[in-house]
């Protein structure tokens, strides 16, 4: 018998200690870092509110409680009585029944009430009708991404838990070596933005922590390395996923093609983020006449292997490494992710991307953990001279730019990452609109933005308190205003915006790197009275930084004929307004790091050009006295 | 065709255009980091003179000249001839014929009137018979350790060229990558002294630098991580060796259980002392119960892999890295390896172990290299009092100390090192009994300290200027002197000696880790009239450093009941004698880098103990102004 069969027979021995003499326990099982207890009595075990959370913490497992199969009700019969039992202001518009796991699952408008006042209206369908609910928010703006992901998650139900089960046996091993040591490895994004990779290491575990690109280069991490996958992808036991944004999403599939089968944790936004943008990357490298490194099935086989953590769940992903994530403020589903390593023995935070501040999208980054001796710090903004205006000022500043333009009448073309910054400044729009700071006129959104709003809006309890607030409990939500108008009739359209009256385009690619801006700019560049006007961070190398700094030449390729390409004279303004960026500033990033408590020994600088992490790095050494470090890719950094 | 194949063609052409039309060329093959150029026409090819050296120059290669195997003339022809050549004071004692190589090996006691000024004997003896010369010293003393070395590889030398054609391929294969970088990775003997090892590696190659124990202690290096072994021991391009002391050779042969295949690059005396160390440290492991980690078969394997280079000689040992040994000054055959990484891209000098000033027996380390960008320094005395006393007053404290000791009747017990401060000791006696500094007296070496005096008389050339000198030219080998006997009738005369008269014992282990040293302190331990004196370092966790702070009862096994040990009472004195240390002391390991020109941007210091890294690290910085690291096990660096 296995170590982890042994471990399991012990759990259900003590799970049948623990619970009344009634209930019985037909089966322990890992799922992931989850144990599933499967019982005979689920309707039982329903009525007794606190049992699982006791469990929960006497065993210190994430538990879940399955049906036993062979109790489950007809769904023809338990379908009415679990419709009896939610209101019907829920709005659900699908179930879902999963005989082999005992699970049905309810999307509903509103899950807040499938869920009830601590989860009342949940354990009442299961005292009901024996299955296990579990709910999902129907997008209130319909998005292909959430509807797909979740129709593919279904049909490969089988398979994934298979996997689920495989690497809860993987996580629940045995821990086997005596030693003891802490290790980063750098295999990407240090002194340069982009190809966010690392491997957080112990002696019995290797974790990745994110696999971007790079904007603007062909450089990717350093992959094939030794002590990356140099001794085979499957040597990793988990991929950690911060946020969904290219440089640290674009290559994740590609771990899945090296032979990679095991868990990759992220948040539930992130993962349907990720399926977008990889996929676009996949569309935008096939447009370009570049080999894809994977095939679109890679990114179906990262879907399927992701674990979705929420902020704050503490999760077993090894057996010497927990791992919780936090708000990160920079992005949807971006997150801090906080690795507590051996038994105390050491405790690592990865920055990712964050803000500092609250936004209009959302709260500012978490930096309150119970302790953290090495901190892995991004520094976008990091340099002696990156402070950003405060986003007050730079909202007027914007809405003073519109206003000019409009009245010359000319268009304003804003390129923006589809994820994050679109819909910021959507935010920004649509209030200076409906208060009148500047006129009524149709905002376009062209690239993913629409579709990455939608998703924005599946997942409100991402978003900042407030505006989830106005989203779900006021019905007013501001991404529905009618002047969003979804450019989704291709160049006939933009053709027909260009020739009209004054407007605002939002479109991808934020750094102007390919995408329908290039459009845009063939479109609208030669028109002097319109302004272009850049929202956010221009990565060295990108099209986007060039012409921020001055460059009005531009090689465009003909849409009609893909081989040729001529030259654009850029006639419009190009402005630039700060401070929307999603990443903390410098002050936001000195803030994070002093006021954490308690503050971390080391400090990794990464994640910014080689000045800024030099300068963050001599800054933080000086004001705060850590150990600071601004690495170089393909280093490795001892602890402990 | 391979690309080995098509440049060997080429190599091909290119000789057979420089050479004069009567000399041709047969064929052309790499045999380990060396050209071979087969000929039909070896007598013409020695006739001029000059025409190795001048291809070696043209095509930046090593060249050997062999004869084809068609055109061998019949040893028993041969060897009368070539007799008839070589001056009778040579001293010929072994001539060998390899009809496969068109080599034959002479074996002599003055193997320079073999060679001739120049070569000119060598190239007489081609002229007459057309096959190649190799010349090797007959060994003055005796050494079995010699003799099995060059007897096992004329029984392998089959498959020894199999290894030589296939490292020769590795090494002048296609360079694939366009990323240029150089790290090294820390495996071992980061703040400690003992266990050293490091791989250096670039895109294209891995190179692994020493492999040791760690006296007193279990610890080895972490080969398990998959920058080091993880990968496969055949992911290795090859392994350098810088000296022979068991601390930085003891692994060597495990890499072959691994799976090693490749060469290991070595001077020729530390290559013999490997081999004797290594099958000693088996013994010793089996003799206390230990299971060893390697059969004697591996050591063989490490002696078979072994590509002995001179100092001086540079040697492609892959695609982008050149390698050069330079005498370190510390024991025999021990080398400062200096790699040259790419075209001029970066240069690494590994210090090994070195001794800064000349001792007795070596000349001082090197420190004069073309380029060095990063230097891994050696630190054992680099802590800020590690200050030694000059070797002209430790040797009068030594003789002072045996005359007293002579005096009131006692016996001199000196723990030694077998290889390098045993022979450094002999010189210091030999003199001093000579020149009646102290009385005559009876110097009894035992543990493998004959064998690796006849290894040292073996190779004068490693010796200092003068020594060697004395030993070949005037006859007047110390130490052949008759006060030095061989203990070699075991514990009977050992009793007899602890029972005898004044005399003075040199026995192994160095830190009175085991070997017969033990054996010493049971007879001599208990006498007050007697001293144990400790002329070398004493690692952290030994009980030669635990003696040394004082402590008097020592375990011991009984000899003849493994199982059982008790407790001697140690009554002798115990003295220390600094000054004799095979290690550059905290003066001459700083002299050695400020005397470097130009001196490195980067120093690692390593090997000692963490006090003696950061003082020896802070004060490099300090004083020279030069970034320096105290690395911990298990970190990479990256340079360029």
């Amino acid at each position: 018998m296995s170590s982890v069969d042994k471990q399991l027979e012990n759990l259900k021995a003590e799970i049948t200690t623990e619970l009344p003499r009634d209930i019985s326990v037909s089966d322990v099982k890992y799922e992931g870092p989850e144990l599933v207890v499967y019982t005979r009595d689920p309707k039982k075990f329903a009525k007794n509110g606190d049992l699982i959370r006791k469990l929960a913490s006497k065993l210190r497992k994430r538990i879940t409680v399955r049906p036993d199969p062979d109790v489950l009700s007809d769904p023809r019969e338990a379908e009415p009585q679990i419709m009896d039992v939610i209101p019907e202001e829920a709005g659900v518009t699908d179930l879902d029944f999963h005989a082999d796991t005992g699970e049905v699952v309810i999307e509903a408008s509103k899950p807040g009430m499938v869920i009830g006042r601590h989860g009342s209206t949940l354990r009442q369908i299961t005292q009901e009708v024996g299955w296990t609910p579990e709910v999902v928010r129907t997008p209130p703006i319909e998005s292909s991404t959430v509807s797909n992901v979740r129709n593919f998650l279904k049909q490969e139900r089988e398979d994934r838990r298979r996997i689920l089960e495989r690497t809860g046996r993987q996580i629940h091993r045995e821990s086997l070596s005596n030693d003891e040591w802490v290790r980063i490895t750098t295999l990407g994004c240090c002194r340069e933005v982009g190809r966010a990779s690392f491997i957080l290491s112990t002696p019995d575990t290797r974790i990745l922590i994110d696999c971007g690109d790079k904007p603007g280069s062909d450089d990717v991490p350093y992959l094939q390395v030794p002590e990356a996958l140099g001794s085979g992808a499957n040597s990793l036991d988990a991929v950690v996923l911060t946020h969904a944004h290219l440089d640290h999403s674009a290559l994740i599939p590609l771990l899945f093609k090296y032979g990679y089968d095991g868990p990759i944790y992220t948040t539930e936004p992130t993962r349907d983020l990720m399926g977008l943008l990889t996929l676009d990357y996949l569309d935008v490298a096939s447009k370009e006449g570049r080999a894809p490194p994977y095939e679109s099935e890679m990114v179906r086989e990262a879907i399927k292997h992701t674990i979705p953590l929420e902020f704050g769940d503490v999760t077993d992903i090894a057996p010497d490494v927990k791992l919780t994530f936090h708000n990160a403020g920079h992005i949807l589903g971006s997150a801090v992710s906080h690795f507590h390593i051996g038994d105390g023995l050491y405790n690592v935070a990865f920055s990712g991307d964050i803000h500092y501040k609250d936004t209009r999208l959302f709260n500012g980054a978490v930096n309150d953990f119970p302790r953290v001796e090495t901190l892995v710090l991004e520094s976008t903004y990091g340099g002696r001279n990156d402070y950003q205006t405060d986003q007050a000022d730079s909202e007027e500043r914007l809405l003073e730019v519109i206003k000019e333009t409009y009245n010359k009448g000319g268009k304003i073309v804003i390129p923006a990452f589809a994820v994050g910054r679109s819909q910021e400044i959507m935010l920004v729009l649509e209030e200076a609109m409906r208060s009148g700071k500047i006129p009524e006129m149709p905002v376009h959104l062209d690239g993913m933005i629409w579709e990455a709003t939608a998703i924005h809006t599946t997942y409100p309890e991402y978003l900042r308190d407030d505006l989830r607030d106005r989203i779900f409990h006021d019905d007013e939500n501001p991404f529905l205003a009618e002047q969003f108008n979804h450019i989704d009739g291709g160049e006939e359209e933009r053709q027909d915006v260009a020739d009209g009256d004054q407007c605002i385009i939002i479109s991808t690619s934020g750094m102007v790197t390919g995408g329908p801006i290039m459009s845009w700019l063939r479109h609208i560049g030669p028109d002097p009275k319109s302004r272009l006007v850049f929202v956010g961070y221009q990565a060295q190398g990108t099209l986007g930084r060039r012409i921020q700094t001055g460059w009005d030449e531009i090689p465009v390729s003909d849409p009609n004929d893909v081989g040729r390409s001529s030259t654009l004279q850029l006639k419009m303004d190009v402005e630039t307004v700060d401070g929307f960026s999603g990443h903390a500033d410098r002050e936001g990033l000195e803030n994070f790091v002093k006021t954490m408590n308690p503050r971390p020994e080391k400090v990794l600088c990464v994640h910014g050009d080689e000045r800024s992490v030099q300068d963050l790095s001599s800054a933080l050494y000086h004001n705060y006295n850590m150990r600071t470090f601004a690495p170089k890719n393909l280093e490795t950094f001892r602890f402990k």
